[in-house]
């Protein structure tokens, strides 16, 4: 018998043995929200609360040295867990833990300008570098951990309501036609190249997450690190929606790109991870305060009793996972 | 003319590059220590400080599966973290961050048994395991981010003044024979086990630093991870000391292996790492009070304002740094 795998298990079947087996924290934790959303948070008995998120990077898996730029690299680290902790509300990124692995024979210029770039886009944020540990690997690992604070409660993904409008910040499907493109490596046009920055060097939507939670009640919240089907998945646990695919924003480089094949298009919007969008739910009283606001969010459906419907031209279309697997 | 590459940097070139650009943090960061030390602690407007440390374990470079069981690299990669938690004095580590890269083709059974280690020395120390991420890598690799809450003033490595006596807990050197032991592997004397025991499942000192800094004042401590030699420059840094060399403490399974050949004594207990045990500094006046709380600590000799002076049987020796280079 061959011996099962990791593999076979799967990221969501590891998740879940992990899930099982965590224990209820204890009262002296002073716990808001516990593992499983954007971020974990604790609370130091003030009205702010603490927010904490980790990721890890590894070339060749996240990102290849041929296709990006150590600058890059450093940037896109530190966009990916301020998405994070933009992703909970009202809130500001404090500190970051950096451990880095480097091959030997990597050049110093690499490191410096790796770490150049780590620091600059800290420093965009007012994030402060406060500790980390540096050792020898053989791909490049790039392990980040952020503490920020949440002025108000934070928002997790659970909250939505019935008939709450789903929103969505920026376009969809960029940073998934940008990988495919860096995989060619051909001579790229304008748009490719557009396309390719969003996978490179995605902008976390921390102004705009502020913004919106400082104005109105979020019900609930995510990025779409996975991208927005998870998304979807994740705001719709345990409840239903109807989405309206005609509604979900497409960039014009990502539908030059496509060429308007909507199948390829959709796979790209709706399956395409590593785009660092705000997908969140509102109470449809502060629809028309949210759109002045904030002109580039998009309603793309809203929540019900039911199982989520994805609808395209009204009509109910079947949409399956079909998302990047980790193993 | 060949590309300088981090190997000719060194990893404490490299760290003082990163110190050299790390910018001052600002007033409303309200940091109490920062990177640099131990622990980086900052302060919620609280008596009790936020102490936070980071490391990361590579397999193939931190351990080999073939040497460690899942379970032994699980409480280890604990253990190493609550280590430099303990060395900040009067703790409690809270909560743990860990973040899992997993080769595709390991078998489900050592993930879920590395996953159950980590998880019961979790317990161990009632740490809530609060978040984390699990991707696919080439090498197991292990993130972890540990924070905790330091009661009172945490205790940096700076702190020393003239005159301290310089404290050690447990032996130093059979983390260092153990991995030597290991990388033969040959049929095993119980010695032998017991030192191999000492690499593979350290166990930090964290009852001990608690006990110690809530009956006395220590002025400065660090934990010897990087090994003892390191540990002293760490304390002494713009200081002197003077070392009594056969004061250092040995275990009995030290000396049986390496058959009191002194160089190779000496070479194990100075500047063998991965061995986590507590170096601290103390007034001189707090001597008996120590020693009567704790019988297994150590002094070893006193800081002074001249340099760092090794005595052997009351004659100066000369001792070079000859640890291990991550690069």
């Amino acid at each position: 018998m061959k011996t099962k795998t990791i593999e076979n298990l799967g990221e969501f079947g590891l998740i879940d043995f992990i899930k099982k087996h965590n224990t209820k924290p204890k009262k002296h934790h002073n716990i808001c929200l516990d593992i499983g959303d954007d971020c974990f948070s604790f609370n130091p008995h003030t009205k702010s609360k603490y927010i904490v998120t980790t990721d890890i990077l590894i070339e060749n898996i996240h990102f290849k040295r041929e296709w990006a730029t150590a600058k890059q690299i450093g940037q896109k680290a530190i966009e990916v867990n301020v998405s994070d902790i933009a992703s909970m509300g009202n809130t500001k990124p404090l500190y970051a833990f950096i451990s880095l692995g480097i091959p030997k024979n990597t050049s110093i210029d690499f490191v410096k300008q790796l770490f150049s770039s780590i620091k600059s886009t800290c420093d965009k944020y007012d994030i402060h570098l406060s500790g980390g540990d540096t050792v020898c690997a053989k791909d490049i690992t790039i392990s980040v951990t952020l503490i920020g604070i949440c002025y108000d409660k934070p928002i997790s993904r659970t909250g939505a309501k019935n008939g709450d409008l789903i929103f969505v910040s920026g376009t969809f499907g960029d940073s998934c036609a940008g990988l495919e493109i860096l995989s060619k490596r051909k001579s790229l046009k304008d748009y490719e190249r557009n396309l390719i920055k969003k996978h490179l060097v995605p902008q976390a939507r921390l102004k705009e997450a502020n913004l919106i939670s400082k104005n109105m009640t979020v019900t609930s919240m995510t990025d779409s690190s996975d991208g927005l089907f998870k998304s979807i998945e994740l705001l719709t646990e345990n409840k239903g929606a109807v989405i309206n695919m005609e509604k979900i924003p497409l960039s014009q480089n990502l539908i030059k790109y496509t060429n308007k094949d909507y199948n390829k298009l959709y796979n790209c919007a709706l399956f395409g991870g590593e785009e660092f969008e705000l997908v969140f739910t509102i109470n449809k009283k502060d629809k028309t305060k949210l759109e002045k606001l904030l002109p580039n969010v998009t309603c793309i459906g809203y929540i019900n009793n039911g199982k989520v419907t994805y609808l395209q031209n009204g009509k109910p279309k079947k949409v399956k996972y079909n998302g990047y697997k980790h193993f």
